[in-house]
């Protein structure tokens, strides 16, 4: 699946925010500034989880409208490229909402109460009623926001890594249910299967750990907008030497001239992360030798953060003289992610059967119909067929089939190798024979691949074509020994008509009764 | 609300049914008969509950694809005429999906776990896995499916009250959280509010309870798919006679000429629904009488339903005939259903949130723009106006305020009586003034009606304009009161400049300070 769905050559990359209002240097230095390097090597989605803001702020959301815009301009003006990366609002975007109401059919409500985050978020936001459905499904909700978008990566700080354990689990159980399988072991009814790890409908995503360096707020905490410590990605120069001014020093040096320790002062952490060499030199020797005060100290690091953010504010000023453009932008992004995610969702409502179309739908037909459908098996009129080359035959008998058998609303695509494919993306092949002697027996000869389904025709000396639409999981089993077996050269077996039955037989195998699987079209639908 | 966007005249009701497969009896009389009749009198959407199927069979869906077929060609055979109604599948319709991820911030998961059927269903369907997240969702997916669509009436038997007993708990909080308020008492600080019953975003519906009769199996117990006792509504005449004839009599009359109770048996249930007074009678005294045998009462009986279904069979022979007739219905069924749902969810988006354009954004504009809106209040150009009759003069301003200085992406909408709808669908009144003496005072005299919002153009003698957009919350209480006192006169008051504020004057109030509501443009999208 992933192979066939990919749009681009470079791993995917799928990661989300949310809109808390505008993201102070702690956001960036955490994310967004991985975002923007990770951009150049990867095909990335990034997305403004406002669901996610609703989880927990559902009694006041206000503000959430004004925020999902404000970290649009964020995104944009730390230098996210709608040209490089698609930026959206996640519930722009239905597939989200619709994904995730489907994966909740198949996860246990105790996945989601051992999440760690769960009871840890709701006593640390008591002020808040948290003991809803919604915030208990919240880890789902992510599950489905990366899954959608079946990507290699997930770039997550450590705090994160546990969801993206959910979304692995989550996916498994999906593809254990609905994945196509392959044979582990056993043969016959002992037969034990798997997912097949070529064909996984959602393939379990990566952790992409992304450092998260130490940013300390002006009180030496963590940078937060709780703690009210923060420094805004959009502060102007002035706010930032203002509040880089307040920043404690860790409570070291009471005097300008007793020296300190630039490693345990939460000043020298911004230094380290955005300084000079030199200036960070200079500042390291300064403390430790009280040849530097620390509000010259604290200057040197706001003017390191403001050359850091300078690109930052320019963007930022264009996008304030053309608010539009962050509209265009998310509206843009959204096209784009929806046909993504879209795609995936293609496949996943085909194999739950929620497809829109007909494929898989059998009409018990009006008598009128069922003789219709026996006339096209009539092939007397084609007596001429019976000696024509064996490719030509095949080419023929193959087209009739499914121009005058196939229900219509069943449509076949050709794939390389004479397979079709079917409409839920499963490899078919169609192979011909007619009867080789008086008895009613048929020989075929397939090449020594894997398909998803099997059409057998058999055309008989009456003239008529027996149709035999056989499931993978009536010859899986004996399919993979015949292959071992065939080595480089085709499979050889046949049909054969005994005891009122139709029998395959494949090499080395007891005989498959396909009876039951004579004008089985309906089965090429799911 | 309601009256806002309803499409029709007609009181709307919503009704949905699980894909099992082809419908019995049992549930035909139980819903399908009633919803042919409902059709005439009410605006009806009709669906096919696909996804709860998929919380119960989420281990299995292939089956789920046809099912829904067949119940669409028997909603169409029993006579359900997309002409009349609208008929669709309910996972076509994303507003499903996303309306319940909505509602699920709000609703305590113990709501979930105390509905009746939760544990029942549980402990019946033991063989399931049920402890899932979707299962736990499953009265809350049927509640968006619900309110999705505004109904006025939900019809259902006694069985599914609790659910829509739920749904009107939903529908309360959100409109708790969400609708326009009104004032129920008090004043001030102390004020009491309500959601306006006149403007609910979610509208409680009702139940309409609809008669289930009884309708035995074969084997007397309740027709169900799962005891094997039923008799669908596309067997064929024979099949009916074959099935009527191996119907139980309760066990009444050992040999024939023994008399039998046509009320204790489930044969005479059959008649009660099914035969002709005439035939009802026939059978009811030759029962009694032994005049009649079973076998003869049963093939009566058979004749009666066959007769109730000639009709219905005529028209699947058609459908069958023409199987793309019945996609065809489901595709035009969605879009019209896409249509109601979208026109409520984008109420419910605006209200948290969520709506998708930049209504409610205010960009903190660069130096530039708020210049340009100065500007825009300096009307020394427009001197002559002052002198102006006062309706031509107040068009005058309402309309150069609309143009110069709201800002672009917050549309206001022309109602009645000079009010103007935000794109919230809030109530707006702009007022306006020009400076009445030397001291900086307006005097405004307006209807005495309720708006949600009061925008007040203050003209004054300096030419400048000053502009405040008043929240409703701010001057609710007063208004009320003042309102009252005016009965039908205009409601007179002032806004007064002084000490550095700016007060509102209603009669009988004290003065509110809407200095801060000054430019307020942001407001205007909340």
């Amino acid at each position: 699946m992933t192979d066939n769905t990919s749009n681009s050559s470079r791993p995917r990359v799928l990661s989300g925010m949310r809109p808390t209002g505008r993201l102070h240097l702690g956001n960036y230095m955490g994310a967004l500034y991985n975002w923007v390097r990770l951009q150049h090597d990867y095909e990335c989605y990034f997305f403004i989880a406002d669901y996610h803001a609703l989880t927990t702020d559902y009694a006041d959301p206000s503000l959430l409208k004004q925020n999902i815009f404000e970290v649009a301009l964020d995104f944009l003006s730390a230098g996210l490229d709608p040209e490089k990366c698609t930026i959206f609002v996640q519930s722009h975007v239905p597939q989200h909402a619709e994904l995730h109401l489907l994966l909740s059919m198949i996860t246990p409500v105790s996945w989601l109460e051992r999440v760690p985050t769960y009871k840890d978020q709701q006593e640390q936001l008591r002020e808040k009623d948290l003991a809803t459905y919604g915030f208990l499904g919240y880890p789902l909700l992510q599950s489905a926001d990366i899954l959608a978008y079946q990507p290699d990566f997930v770039p997550v700080g450590q705090d994160q890594v546990s969801h993206v354990e959910l979304t692995r689990e989550v996916a498994r159980r999906f593809n254990y249910f609905y994945s196509p399988k392959r044979v582990v072991s056993g043969e016959g009814s002992a037969v034990i299967t798997e997912p097949d790890p070529d064909h996984l409908l959602l393939p379990e995503p990566q952790v992409l750990l992304t450092p998260s360096p130490k940013l300390p707020g002006t009180d030496g905490r963590k940078m937060s907008k709780s703690y009210g410590n923060s420094i805004l990605l959009s502060a102007t120069p002035t706010e930032v030497a203002y509040k880089m001014q307040s920043m404690t020093n860790g409570g070291q040096r009471p005097t300008a001239d007793v020296p300190g320790d630039p490693d345990i002062c939460p000043v020298g952490d911004m230094h380290r992360l955005f300084s000079s060499e030199q200036v960070l030199t200079q500042i390291t020797t300064g403390c430790r030798t009280a040849a530097i005060r620390c509000d010259e100290c604290k200057l040197l690091a706001a003017n390191s953060i403001n050359h850091h953010l300078a690109p930052i504010r320019e963007r930022r000023e264009e996008l304030e003289d053309n608010p539009n453009k962050v509209w265009e932008v998310l509206y843009l992004g959204r096209i784009e992610a929806e046909k993504r995610a879209e795609q995936t969702m293609q496949a996943v409502r085909a194999v739950t059967g929620l497809s829109r179309d007909r494929s898989g739908v059998r009409l018990e037909r009006a008598a009128s119909s069922v003789q219709d459908a026996e006339d096209a098996r009539n092939l007397s009129s084609f007596k001429h067929w019976w000696d024509s080359p064996a490719p030509l035959l095949s080419r023929n008998l193959r087209e009739l089939w499914k121009r005058d058998l196939v229900p219509t609303g069943t449509p076949l695509k050709p794939d390389a190798d004479g397979v079709w494919i079917t409409q839920n993306n499963r490899r078919i092949f169609v192979a011909t024979a007619t009867q080789s002697n008086g008895n009613e027996s048929w020989n075929f000869s397939v090449k020594p691949k894997s398909y998803e389904m099997l059409v057998l025709l058999c055309w008989g000396s009456d003239y008529r074509l027996r149709d035999f639409v056989v499931p993978q999981k009536l010859y899986l089993a004996q399919w993979v020994a015949a292959k071992k077996q065939a080595g480089k050269n085709n499979i050889e077996f046949s049909v054969k008509h005994e005891g009122g039955k139709y029998v395959l037989n494949l090499p080395g195998a007891s005989g498959i009764d396909v009876t039951a699987t004579e004008a089985g079209y309906q089965i090429l639908g799911d």
